[in-house]
């Protein structure tokens, strides 16, 4: 099967976090048509596991989905060149209070691959240090600690629904649990 | 916790498949912000499930993200009101050349929290009935059956990494054969 060929991306809005693209793009029935494309710099998260087998979270208000949202730690690269694992690493302090010296990488996720580029790359962290929570002005974070077991059913009862949140605990859970 | 308090929302650009949204939004500190938010109509997407227990998946390009990608068959709904379960089937048998008579809902998903309303609503099909795949003319898609098993591979060492593949193969996997 072939790829098709894309002629041009033109910028139409440079956003805060996130820059929108008009693709025009030839397809493989050589029809030349125009595609939405989002651009990301790129994300990292952290499945932190506590030594009783918990799993970290954060509850939050979620401005995009109206709604408090129970995720795994994560946040947006700082630029597209700074190394995911760093990324992790940061956030899972600033958002939990608990640091780390180490995480396995678990799996990388594209989260909307039909208009985005958005990667999110996904790490296990077992040995949790206390440290501080370091969280912006405008940022509002409360920590919970959840069971696997729990979460799983949260999952498959609606209560949680974001993408990474369930790719990663379920991920874990083949990886890590089985 | 509180919530943040949404002030405006102003489309910046309307897009083929999306919508730039520039949001002015109250933090619970009290400080007034700019959000990017994109607009989407949600979309819906099954896990066709053949006799034999191998999973229909579909290859195709994606352009968002310069690759190939295996992911189960799903689409844009027809408008925001259209049910997510009439886009479900009318994508199976598009993209599939199978329909059902029947689904069970497995999960929904919001596929990026932090900037898009984007919802897949998630279903299982496991009574497939063969029909006619009706592509677009741009539209390029391979089918091929692959095993839970095989799929759980491919998730974990990175040969899948579409968010909604993730997430519905590993919740199917928890709910009808663990």
């Amino acid at each position: 099967m072939e790829a098709v060929e894309r002629l041009g991306r033109a910028l139409v809005k440079h956003g805060a976090i996130i820059d929108l693209y008009d693709d025009t793009v030839k397809t493989q029935a050589g029809n030349i048509v125009h595609y939405d494309f989002i651009g990301h710099k790129g994300a990292a998260a952290v499945v932190p596991v506590r030594a009783d087998g918990k799993i970290l979270m954060v509850r939050q208000y979620r401005n995009a989905v109206d709604r408090f949202t129970l995720e795994i730690p994560a946040g947006g690269k700082n630029g597209a060149d700074e190394p995911p694992y760093t990324c992790a690493m940061r956030e899972l302090e600033e958002e939990t209070g608990y640091k780390t010296d180490k995480m396995d990488h678990l799996i990388d996720i594209y989260t909307t691959v039909a208009f985005c580029n958005e990667k999110i790359s996904i790490y296990v962290a077992d040995n949790l240090i206390p440290s501080h929570q370091n969280l912006d002005e405008d940022e509002f974070i409360d920590v919970e600690a959840v069971s696997v077991e729990d979460l799983t059913a949260m999952i498959l009862d609606g209560t949680i629904m974001d993408a990474k949140t369930v790719s990663a605990i379920l991920a874990y859970k083949e990886k890590y649990i089985k």
